[in-house]
């Protein structure tokens, strides 16, 4: 550690330990805890949280931060990609009033809530004026950290992504548009081709779960290191590179459901898992972004998890788990209901091929409202429209239309095109990766070994040091590029649908 | 609340936070988090450990302290009881050196390691030094804290039972060992009398869990504020009174061993758990002292548990989820096996009749070596020859002798008694409470509830508020009475071996 970090250290190393309590409080909450627990378990994490925002946010950090920029060049490497997270994150508490910050903790304390009763009682009009209250904040907050001309959606999807814009995004999402609304139609209009009736049949949970934990094993999550529980909605979180964990949900007549999110929540793990000991425990040790991890996820998920080779030597394993389900399913009937596509109402459900309209429709309604004054009860209408025009179908009620995702109650605006970048992301890294090893006949022989080694050295272990961008020039000599993902998604369905 | 105590708040609420959060984090390390965790999960803790203690011991916290003391007349009741607490603990912590108290706390981080490697080396050298180190440091820090002549044994009794000395203590054991020792000898001639061969058959574990969650439930622990899990040795642990958590070990060739855990700590649970809301989250918000809670477990375990009453209305529905095991099993034999009274030379399998003998000798032991200077390694011999004399065996080696037990190695001089005393104390709260309501028949109709209320209205909702000693003088006029706890065993066993 160089002379002059030594200030910094015990500021950072509360907040470490502050916020990994906080997040075993959070999957504790998530996957165990006792139903009357987070009413008052709910007060010991106000109170950390206000502990750790305090011990980040005050003169004393700003000065040493200050210090620490003018002798930048004295510092090493990893402490550099240390202090430019500190300064865009201090930038970004600093510039909210705290008492406006306290105003939206408390609004989103209970927005989720209302949120929740709205899409219950099937009614956006009782979430409408919390809606509009939350996007009224992070407008506002948003525009504190306004520098110039830039746009207000541009400054909340940097958060979730260095290299986001509307620009690019828009870009992107058109040709995606373009290429794959036409794709969309024809494979639609085959979906009775494959018969997937096999999947909703009675799975045992046990059985499930023992299965689960194969895969999991089996794709690399080390259980030396990791955790997996079930929980109501599947999801990753790691205290650090030591201690990662993933939850599933088991559904008794949904075999897939389980399976495919074991093996998404895994290459989160395995990113998190895989960062290097150096960094884990430090601002900057962790995935580099969601955009990223959500490439991690989805490459392990739909790349290999949903492709032939991956299940050649797997499926006798779940036909022989399931004897009595799968004895007489052959592997291509199976691979075929793993990558059915037809148009639905709900984005967690959504299969590969349409998945990216979901989140198309998204981004254009917050770039809407972010940019622009609206009539926040004319968004339910908007949101029917636009799935008409690309789906083809009409939600028959908000419930399944624009209340059925709780991102826009935690005021996440800008989160939803990290999803969209994690596909395109992945396929760029699969056309690259096949093209430097032998990937199909490893995850024919069963050993993800290799990939999981490229993807250790030439992304994970490097945490927040670098950005989406560079991974991608570094590792292929190209940032970004939308065709790869067109190119993926067209290749595989006229495969599987014999197109 | 009073105007005083609200300067105060903030720095109990903090506290409180800090020490939930290591509360689960503790227990997550123990029941659930991957092999690999503490390495880097250890850091966490002891920087949250360290910030709990100096946000506590400082001038500032000094300083309200000792304004509230000054206006002690103006807080409310239960602003008092916290007062006093926290001018006890401050006192014990401010005594203390720092940098001598960080000196512990490293030797504290490896002895436990050194212990467990000395034990399962069956080599008490190994622990020696370390021993000597620990002895060395507890006596100054009670030394510290020495008023005239005060015993430095009294005074870290008194940390875990503010009722506890050394006078009343051999009084209380004398008592014990003149009247139990020639019990156990006569119990012992007729151990052969009671077969509990079945205890050993193979039980099958997922039947075990699922029975244990059965009389976990039967007996009061409510799954709506507590999770019950597996772990290496069964323990309590409590975030707030609306998330206890307790643990047992499943052994496939001992069926006893995880019911009657699960029953001790559903006892330990069943305190917390009807602690007041108003105190819970407090600095006086749980069982009042290790006495006490060893009382309410071994009341539930030994009491309630081990009684013919209370297995009348439940052995059936064992010997039907053990039809093999248990069908030719009568309850009568059942019982008599549950109780069955071997002197043995672990205190964690001792019956109730010989465990007291097991705690006498430890007691015996660390009055000698805190009050008088010694020489390490004679106390193994000193053990044995103790063991020799109160139970009628001598330890084989050092594993099963001296080095069973991990308290001496944490510093824990003065935990053992806190046993003894829960025992007693049962006892006596069991005559008491038979005197009052028709005790026998509740456990026949399986209905727990007057009793579990009754403690909660005379113990348990008081939390800290009061000690051991006031709760039994409100409760039944007299203070402890070791008579009570003599007549028990006396006639349990008079009725088990038909003496």
């Amino acid at each position: 550690m160089s002379k002059l970090f030594e200030e910094l250290q015990p500021i950072l190393d509360k907040d470490m330990a502050l916020n990994t309590a906080l997040t075993l409080l959070d999957w504790d909450n998530k996957t165990l805890a006792p139903e009357k627990s987070i009413e008052y378990t709910a007060k010991v994490m106000g109170i950390l949280s206000d502990e750790a925002f305090r011990s980040f946010v005050n003169p004393e950090v700003r000065a040493i931060l200050a210090k620490l920029e003018e002798h930048k060049e004295e510092l090493e490497d990893n402490e550099k990609a240390i202090l430019k997270k500190l300064l865009k994150d201090y930038e970004k508490m600093e510039k909210i009033p705290p008492e406006e910050n306290r105003e939206f903790s408390e609004l989103e304390a209970v927005a989720g809530g209302i949120w929740a009763k709205a899409k219950n009682n099937d009614n956006f009009a009782e979430f409408a004026p919390t809606l509009e209250k939350v996007i009224h904040f992070q407008k506002k907050f948003a525009g504190y950290r306004k520098k110039g001309d830039e746009k207000i959606y541009d400054i909340v999807l940097s958060d979730y992504e260095e290299c986001f814009n509307t620009e690019m995004l828009d870009a992107f999402f058109n040709k995606v548009k373009e290429e794959i609304v036409p794709l969309i139609k024809e494979v639609s209009a085959r979906r009775d081709q494959i018969d997937k009736s096999y999947n909703a049949l009675s799975y045992d949970v046990k059985k499930q779960e023992e299965f689960g934990k194969y895969i999991a094993e089996y794709v690399g999550f080390d259980f030396k290191k990791g955790v997996l529980a079930a929980s109501e909605h599947p999801f990753t979180t790691n205290l650090h590179n030591h201690d990662v964990r993933i939850t599933t949900h088991y559904y008794e007549n949904d075999l897939e459901s389980s399976i495919f999110s074991v093996i998404h929540e895994a290459g989160h793990a395995i990113y998190e898992m895989q960062v290097a000991d150096e960094l884990t425990q430090t601002p900057v040790g962790a995935g580099t972004s969601m955009g990223m991890h959500e490439s991690q996820s989805r490459f392990f998920e739909n790349v290999i998890g949903r492709s032939e080779e991956f299940w050649t030597p797997l499926y006798p394993k779940l036909q022989e788990t399931f004897k009595e389900q799968l004895a007489d399913i052959s592997l291509e009937q199976f691979i075929a209901g793993i990558n059915k596509s037809v148009p639905s109402l709900i984005r967690t459900e959504a299969d590969e091929l349409t998945y990216t309209l979901h989140i198309i429709i998204r981004y254009e309604m917050e770039k809407m409202f972010m940019e622009n004054e609206i009539d926040i009860m004319k968004l339910p209408e908007l949101w029917n429209q636009k799935y008409e025009e690309y789906l083809g179908i009409t939600p028959p009620s908000d419930k399944d239309g624009i209340l059925q995702d709780v991102h826009w109650s935690l005021g996440a605006f800008g989160y939803f095109p990290s999803y969209a970048l994690g596909s395109a992301v992945a396929a760029q890294i699969y056309y690259h990766i096949k093209s430097i090893m032998p990937f199909e006949e490893y995850l024919k022989e069963g050993n993800l070994a290799p990939i999981r080694e490229y993807l250790k050295e030439h992304i994970h272990r490097f945490g927040m040091t670098k950005n989406t961008n560079e991974f991608l020039m570094e590792m292929m000599g190209e940032e970004l590029n939308a065709d790869y993902y067109v190119r993926y998604l067209k290749e595989k369905y006229t495969k599987v649908y014999g197109l």
